[in-house]
């Protein structure tokens, strides 16, 4: 197991970004909480007179929490499929080229959803992430397929 | 940090594969999507006369969404214990059944669950892989119990 | 790539923990479905005369769920922030102090979460954890950003 120390460098910057940028829904989902007063179980509402509790009430909570899930879907398999991509004897510039094209569709995919940009903006962002993803993917199975 | 290459490279092949198999359960929704005209947000569906929004509204596009985060929920926590489990000396032929398995396992899994086979089959192919993710959590654990 | 052998043990542990502590939340989950007769997709009720189908029918089962998918949002970036933050020449104390704090806050927070004790005990949890992701996520950041 030997990686370039710049190609490591690379991937450690990207998923240390977008697993913080992943944490960060979190926020933005309470965030909506507190301003719609809608809040997931029933003992978080019992200081707070009219509060509703449960998933599926408001449009605004919902909104990022399916942001959020978009992001687990997408972000948490980058994490790994980045990291042994490393492993494919990627050039440097190319690699990076990757990571930076994932992390923009990502954070790019986040804006649109909560701000609600019409379509097909989100698709895009989400298949070019998804796109960096199977590129990586594809480079693993093939380099890897021997060990299968 | 070493480990055998052979050994990493089976490690590889199959969390390459695990992730990529999670990322296409968001096509195989997408296609439900389609076909049963329900989609996920209201900016989804402007352009597609009767289209319905929201969650728990198709059984078919459900199923896949339940299937995924299944995936989720067993194929990420591989992505990491099949990864540390790599220093704790097991022998490749061991590692490499113990990975097949599981990859197996999951397949499987997606398979009787969008095909709806009868239960047990579901639980059988839930527990094979739930099974393999333990082992390997068992064998880090009493590997690392000192570093508590 | 090269990582002090007790600081790799101490993440290798923690990460192994936090894996199956996750896994083990679909046992749980399980138990309440057996004791409130409510199951996931209509094939799991074929025998059970008066099984009820469907999320959001059980507040038990979904109260797991939602624990559940907080482990999710928090435990599996860890995963990953953890392994990387192993790379940003940390001391073995420190290290240790924070992998201890994120799984004891961790593991609170489901206790709390299905104890349904008041809060603030679930929000101190979480941010407890929340906090120690953070920490990890700003050295990775800091020591990696030349690598953007």
């Amino acid at each position: 197991m030997n990686v370039d120390k710049e190609l490591f460098a690379a991937f450690a910057f990207h998923a240390g970004l977008m697993a913080v940028k992943t944490l960060f829904m979190s926020f933005l989902t309470a965030r909506q909480r507190f301003a719609k007063n809608n809040f997931i179980s029933r003992e978080d509402g019992k200081t707070r007179p009219g509060a509703k509790i449960g998933t599926g009430v408001d449009e605004d909570v919902e909104r990022v929490r399916r942001a959020h899930q978009n992001d687990i879907e997408n972000i948490f398999p980058f994490l790994t499929l980045g990291f042994l991509y490393l492993f494919t004897n990627p050039g440097l510039s190319t690699a990076t080229t990757v990571f930076r094209l994932f992390s923009g569709a990502r954070i790019l995919h986040s804006v649109v959803y909560l701000w609600e940009i019409p379509q097909p903006s989100r698709a895009l962002a989400f298949f070019a992430g998804m796109g960096a993803n199977l590129y990586m993917g594809y480079k693993i199975l093939s380099t890897f397929m021997s060990a299968m």
